[in-house]
């Protein structure tokens, strides 16, 4: 449904997920779902998740697009040293910028690669031209930051604990989700719903229904700021699915 | 990596997954992997996944945009009978249609939903204009197409049993894929990667790092339709990456 106006503004995000493995099905994205329940948590909107090929005019125009339509592009994938990584080419084109060697990004690498460090490792410090790198917490590698959009490698656990690390630059409000599971049919409940909707405009209702077993059911979700007028939202749908919960 | 120009031409396809569900991560899309996977089975190339809001405007412009750039655009979700489904209007209006009442589809509701049948209900059968309905295998319920965008639903039980009985329809030669996997670094290989690539146009050369248990690996995979191609490339790579195979 369309979200309702907030309270307060919520800083809008977008989600690149690069990457010709995902869109083959050979590497489920995990990333994409951790980020979307994070956003909610923080109060962002996640307003696209668009999953690319490693294809540099795709990215590039992907790039271009959507920094200038959200607050936040958020890229994982492609970060690292073969051929098949053209993010930051990508990100540099999208921006009409060149692609340079930054010096301390390179310093950094050679650090924490010592002799591993070779030719191909050097172009991972290969960044748009007015890189900036983020050093928040306890990240032991920068954040890779180009102007709003904010580039995550591709590995579950280093986007993870990169997000959560900057996630305090984001300046969302925090949301509360109430849900309610009910044995009601949803084209029962559809009309009473879409009137609770237009008397609740605050609240954003979803509805999804499980067929996975029986007895069939359909989640309602509440999702909103105010605990009040949360509170009066939640009364009404329960008025409306009655003693429909399911007993299991 | 830019795919290379298979020997044949491979139908493309397009994936918009509509809910805001997803993007607030109170659900995980298991819908787009799946397609992911059964597309590379059938040699269909799948160009994109968007993860949209529902939202009227936007779902029309994915959709204006997308039935243009692919062959099949592949929609999941939004069909339920409930305000927040806007899939159909979406569709229509991308297209810019009416959205109508379909008679046969109308009918088949009501046979199906006896007594359940209920105004809502009936908004199911509310497409856009000029929408065919394909009855493929033992579907109990009709397959919506409009031009060449598949309307799925968001289930994923119904999506896959509607997909598996539809695929025939989609013209693919399907492929094959090979793995090896090496504790080599990913930067060791990476310049000798690029050469093997550049060597082997026919098969497409990928490289995923695992960092999540000791050792640390990279799966190299290789994907192609040839037998004969597949075999030089895999015989390249395994003489780069030598012995470095895991005793895992």
């Amino acid at each position: 449904m369309p979200v309702p106006s907030p309270p307060t503004r919520r800083p809008t995000v977008a989600m690149l997920v690069i990457g010709d493995e995902i869109l083959t099905g050979k590497v489920t994205d995990a990333n994409s779902p951790w980020v979307a329940s994070r956003c909610r948590e923080l109060g962002l909107s996640l307003c696209r998740i668009i999953v690319l090929p490693d294809v540099l005019d795709e990215i590039a125009a992907a790039v271009a697009e959507w920094s200038r339509r959200v607050d936040f592009v958020l890229t994982s994938g492609g970060v690292g040293p073969t051929h098949d990584d053209l993010t930051m080419a990508g990100i540099a084109r999208g921006l009409g910028r060149q692609v340079e060697r930054h010096g301390e990004l390179d310093r950094v690498l050679q650090e924490r690669m010592g002799k591993r460090y070779t030719p191909a490792a050097g172009r991972m410090a290969d960044v748009p031209a007015g890189a900036t790198l983020w050093w928040d917490g306890e990240l032991a590698f920068p954040q890779v930051v180009v102007d709003n959009i904010i580039v995550f490698p591709g590995v579950p656990a280093l986007l993870r604990l990169k997000f959560d690390a900057i996630a305090h630059r984001f300046g969302g409000t925090p949301t509360q989700t109430r849900r309610l599971v009910t044995t009601a049919a949803e084209s029962e409940i559809a009309d009473a719903l879409r009137t609770v909707q237009a008397e609740h405009p605050a609240v954003a209702i979803g509805s999804y229904p499980q067929y996975d077993r029986r007895p069939w059911t359909v989640t309602i979700t509440l999702d909103g700021y105010d605990t009040e007028l949360l509170d009066a939202c939640e009364r009404a749908v329960s008025a409306l699915v009655g003693d429909r919960f399911p007993h299991a």
